[in-house]
């Protein structure tokens, strides 16, 4: 299995194709809905492009890596039911391809940004198919790129995908938060920075569980009243610091 | 400034203490409302212990590091007007101090825990005094211990310590969660690390603000309704999910 043809060019698509194209596979072709799209992908891998889903050149293995939303509905599209098929998604189960006869999901557990320098060494890549013999090639692709292979089926993966993001995207976003009360009070966000090395430190060998600090943990209901009033002006990130703060509480009365 | 006494014997005390005699101050005293932790640590620093506010032994300077919520009470039981006195909290102004002469806030912008061994290098010291001799002495003090010293003032140090709220404890607590699901669903944590690894990687050059991705960013829907089903006997996290959610679309939409 060596010619892969990918559906989309957003970052997943752009990212793993350039990748395995640099591993030795031969990238076929680049489907995207917009042609400008597809076509600026397709010069940077010198392959072919097309807008046309019923008509995808001869290839190996079709990769799906459009936005989540979207993938059922290419699937349809997608007429040739031979050609091996795998969508790189976290959250849509194997049963989206019901009407293809050799598919899949290769799902590569990382958040994929053209700006952002990737490592791939210790990138988890999820593997499943209703197939073994594709089950088979989607682990020797995978393991171009990667040791971290990992079979999963839709249900776990789905769940793995909800953890990924409360873990990234939310915690993320609370760093946003963070920034932005830094901003509006004149305050250098870079002075967080060893306090945030420091806590994504310490889970690498500790629960996170086991690490918590802060008010909420330690049930400072003067110190919370006090942030709450502090925020006032800020009713959403009033009713995230009640949530979070409760559910800190909880979680020690819990486990 | 040579002698210090610590008011407290919790994880700041301990840590602050045991570095700064490191640093060649001489810790005169640690009091505790507990004599068992009063002696316990005054054992390892070689210094005396009492429970007893009223009759503090001659020093430097008395350096208050108790639960934020008992250093107002803590600092209206001590009747020793004269000494220099200062508390390490992010959250407590400096008019709690209104009573004393000479009084500051020596604020190290860290989580402590005893268990994990903290680099001090790069620590984040915030220094606030109603008198510059003390304010000197303070920076003289932070400078044994960090490069990093900030001069900021009650309100500036109360939104700072906000911030870090959010950035650390609420995003750790975030992956205590994830770790949750994780566990429930047997699968391990540890498939998650590079992807955290990765999330707080970007931010040491990027603003999280322009990193961030996932379901609510691109406003998958379908899949945002997905994860709140499948979080369905989580009701807490269901909320959490639904709040955080929200408010990453609203910060796309507002900045």
């Amino acid at each position: 299995m060596k010619k892969i043809t990918f559906i989309g060019s957003g970052n997943v698509a752009s990212i793993l194709s350039s990748k395995l194209k640099d591993k030795g596979f031969e990238i076929v072709e680049i489907w995207s809905k917009t042609e400008t799209s597809a076509r600026e992908l397709a010069l940077k891998l010198d392959c072919n492009f097309t807008t046309n889903l019923n008509d995808l050149q001869p290839t190996d293995l079709i990769m799906i890596a459009v936005k989540d939303d979207f993938i059922k509905e290419t699937v349809h599209l997608i007429t040739n039911k031979e050609t091996p098929i795998v969508h790189t998604s976290g959250c849509i189960g194997i049963d989206v391809f019901s009407n293809k006869k050799k598919y899949g999901v290769f799902y590569p557990l990382q958040t994929f940004s053209k700006e952002i320098e990737m490592d791939f060494e210790n990138l988890p890549i999820c593997i499943e198919s209703n197939n073994p013999s594709l089950e088979s090639d989607l682990i020797e692709i995978a393991n171009s790129l990667t040791t971290s292979i990992h079979k999963l089926n839709s249900e776990q993966r789905k769940k793995l995908h909800i953890a990924a993001v409360f873990a990234c995207n939310f915690s993320n976003h609370l760093l946003a938060i963070s920034e932005d009360i830094m901003k509006k009070n004149n305050l250098d966000f870079n002075l967080l920075k060893p306090l945030i090395e420091n806590t994504f430190q310490k889970i690498k060998n500790n629960s996170p569980k086991d690490t918590q600090t802060g008010p909420a943990f330690r049930e400072d209901k003067k110190v919370m009243e006090d942030h709450l009033k502090q925020l006032k002006n800020h009713k959403e990130f009033q009713v995230m610091y009640s949530k979070i703060s409760e559910s800190i509480i909880n979680f020690k009365d819990d486990n």
